[in-house]
């Protein structure tokens, strides 16, 4: 190991990211750039599986760093080999950012075009994931997700698009915020908006219309890697937004020279991916980016790809046309469109085409605004994540509430003011208590219910209150004789009401079972109910 | 021109396929392939614009023409080359059939490893198009088609899988029907179903199970295309269904080895191509279909897209998984589900996924069958023709209602009996007299009309029995101080009832127009109403 590798927070204004690089500077101990020196070689540095590792090297600060000096690092534990790029942070610091994928012993040996900086090696070791790392999230059973570690994971997410670019008070209001929420991913950008007030800390050395489009700047960085690492430790997933149009010519990151895009991207990549939250969200709205094509992005979304060594989550969200989500690089879609889950025989529709999660991210918001996609009432927007839900997809909350500061949880983060997010903790209880992920049983046939066919089924009714519902459930799994009980479910009240008694089927026809007496279930009356049943 | 080249139907069998034909023919007189010796070199036969040429050619006999025997023309016109496959027809007889893309001359040269075939040449004019002859329909304006000539074509479909197999009475009572109906798009199958019976002509030699999957069965193809070219001369599109899954084991056509299923889209490419009113659907049901993946549909669209030299129209329909559209290969969706077109919201969602021309091609039968697919009222297969209609999208017509000889138009085509021909009828009048295609204005925000903004509206109402609709329309080309016209539209009566007087808009908010003093429209109080809204 070079006498000069140190750990993350050893120095500096690195933000600690998480536990497990906290666990990792103190078996280094006295690792600290600031004495290579005094360096004393840890036998085997102990951090742990889908945790994060750092290392940090001095390297040249002439000419330019971000261009000139080339540097990374390849992992490899004997079975598994990772490449991993590296990255200039300033003051001459250069660092290799590693996820372990596995545990166990791993080695590296960096690569670089600068001599103070190739063929650096070291050795450490992986211990088991601590019990709320569970790893980063990824696709599972087509249409849903989990943890690399095998646990479901199912998307409640929210929306706070320039948090990170407001004041530290103003973030860490946010962050408690989400603590006590029920959201489980944000979508959050890089750039910040136009029209909304930002720290003048810029991702670009120089000033508005005057940028140095050649380096970055690492503070900038540093300061969103800080919050990545903060909802980490909140088990939040950060969906990343690496392009946005809210810029209106007023910084101009929205429409950089594709190499400066590319660079951009790959820095990025760089410096985040061993962050096991982190998403990539392609761009916001990215139809209406007019300096961007289609072939843009399917060239920036490759550039993810091979920069991202851990295949992070890759999506990209639309304004009012669809990128081709069927793309290999596009592992879900994440979808902008209110009026698809007013109805989860519409929302369902997406699933078929793409045969990948859908993720209805922005559905419109709750709040008070005169623009209609600001103006949605608590109910409505907990209608629409029941739908999504029972359409086997998975709907983001937005708020849009202004308050006399003119503040906004879309934009700026703080406090949660609405009514939904109660709603949607809720909605999330009952949803995780499922048996498996919801999957609509006999689509294209409005039966408006999920589940798993014989065992567990939702049936949500939205905004309609009926008196009763006649006990019939399509086929799938069904057979003479088998007793359900039922608990109907005020998912506005969040309430759940136990029926005495069970339900027992039988055939009714050749696509359904009934109970067998042609009883049915009686229902307060009300909107927004659902009923839960369950094999017994 | 070789003395040995005649026209198409101067010999044997051969189908006339259509007027075109039968002028090429008069005009060469007595070239005909009995008589090679008596051929005297018409100067220039002439044929029209989009008509169909043939060069008939004897060739070997011996080994096996099908596969030994390679043949092909390039027909260049002095800026346009095509290159077109010949087939082998039986009887020592070769074929290479071209349709002018373009009016003028043309010249060619065949190309062909049988020196008996190789080197021919000729020349002929293309005249211009007869009034009847629009030329091959393709894509337009994203979302619509049109015919070669620019005309407009707005596909109003049925099905009918196995009407070609059936007795040549039959047969004309079915091309009886279609000339009286609505239908300008026929779905058929090549191959026979399992399940409906069939003439005992096959596309290979042999007899089931002992099929000689090396060779073709001339007669067959023959009666197809004659079949064919009575529907062109009917002004009715073949969406001719290569594959299907209706055979469970019976033919063995649904499963034959990866190159008998090229060889055999090669032959059926070759011989058809140069119809114009050929559309190719390369499966019904693909997802049904066990022994195929979607890697070998993949191959199979490449090879129809470089046999057929016009790029005629080419989908792939589905059973309860969809193809990915997006491929380059796929110029629309050809979509199987009812339930999408129960309400334009639905319907409207795929076209924003493929950016492509969307026909449901299958949303459930007019029938009196006890399946679901198969027991749809008219009235609900035309409330479907309508909504998706609204949508910016196409609905194709079934009709299951099985006689006492167990016929169904579906399956061997005969008679329709069904109540909703008529309602599509109405349909396409009222829909062929918009100004322009039909696009949803303000999707996603459930107005439930279509047209063109500031200009001409269709509002569908469904199953709903409203006694008024408030004059409201999205603000798309709208301006204070324009009146519209209204009328009164019984989808199912088929009636047009002209509202007195007219209506004047102005700004109500801003998404919004409305009648100027809060107005609103007199509905009848029935269902299946729709709204014309037309500015004066």
């Amino acid at each position: 190991m070079p006498d000069h590798a140190y750990w993350c927070d050893a120095i500096g204004n690195t933000p600690v990211p998480h536990r497990i690089t906290r666990r990792a500077a103190v078996a280094l101990g006295a690792a600290a750039l600031s004495t290579p020196s005094a360096f004393s070689r840890p036998s085997r540095p102990v951090i742990e599986r889908w945790g994060f590792y750092e290392i940090a090297l001095k390297g040249p600060q002439g000419g330019n760093p971000f261009i000139d000096t080339s540097l990374s690092a390849v992992f490899e534990n004997g079975s598994t080999t990772v490449d991993a790029a590296g990255f200039y942070d300033g003051g001459g610091v250069y660092r290799i950012r590693f996820m372990p994928p596995a545990q166990g012993g791993w080695r590296y040996r960096t690569r670089s075009n600068a001599p103070t900086l190739v063929g650096k090696t070291g050795k450490f070791e992986a211990a088991a994931p601590a019990s709320d790392n569970l790893g980063p999230v990824a696709v599972a059973d087509t249409f849903h997700f989990a943890y690399a570690d095998g646990t479901p994971y199912r998307p409640v997410g929210t929306t706070s698009y320039a948090w990170t670019h407001q004041p530290d008070a103003l973030c860490e209001r946010t962050l408690k915020t989400l603590a006590a929420s029920p959201f489980n991913k944000l979508r959050m950008a890089v750039f910040p908006n136009e029209d909304v007030a930002t720290l003048p800390v810029y991702p670009f050395p120089g000033t508005p219309g005057g940028w140095d489009f050649t380096r970055f700047n690492p503070a900038f960085f540093q300061r969103l890697e800080n919050k990545i690492a903060r909802l980490c430790n909140l088990g939040i997933e950060a969906d990343v937004i690496l392009f946005h149009p809210y810029d209106h010519g007023k910084w101009g990151f929205d429409s950089m020279p594709p190499e400066v895009d590319g660079r951009y991207v790959r820095y990025v990549a760089a410096r985040l991916a061993a962050y096991r939250n982190v998403w990539w969200s392609m761009a916001n709205e990215f139809d209406a980016m007019k300096a961007k094509t289609d072939a843009d992005f399917d060239r920036l979304f490759q550039i993810v790809q091979s920069s991202d060594p851990y295949s992070h989550l890759r999506s990209i969200h639309n304004f009012r046309r669809f990128y081709n989500n069927n793309q290999p690089w596009v592992t879900h879609a994440s979808i902008q469109n209110g009026s698809a889950v007013e109805d989860d025989a519409r929302a369902v529709l997406y699933r078929d085409v793409w045969r990948k999660p859908v993720v209805f991210d922005e559905v419109g918001y709750e709040g008070n605004l005169a623009k209609r996609w600001g103006s949605l009432s608590g109910e409505e927007l907990v209608r629409r994540t029941w739908e999504g839900a029972i359409a086997g997809s998975y709907v983001g909350h937005g708020e849009a509430i202004e308050d006399s500061a003119h503040h906004m949880w879309v934009a700026e983060g703080g406090v949660l003011k609405g009514a939904s997010p109660a709603r949607i903790a809720f909605f999330r209880k009952v949803t995780e208590q499922a048996p498996g992920p919801l999957e609509p049983i006999d689509k294209w046939q409005d039966w408006h219910l999920a589940g798993i066919g014989g065992e567990y089924y939702l049936r949500y009714f939205g905004g309609d209150a009926p008196q009763q519902w006649p006990f019939v459930l399509p086929r799938l799994g069904l057979a003479d004789g088998q007793q359900f009980a039922v608990d109907v479910i005020d998912t506005w009240a969040m309430t759940v009401t136990p029926l005495a008694g069970t339900f027992t089927v039988k055939r009714r026809d050749a696509y359904s079972f009934a109970e067998q007496n042609g009883r049915a279930v009686n229902l307060p009356g009300k909107p927004w109910i659902a009923l839960r049943i369950r094999r017994v």
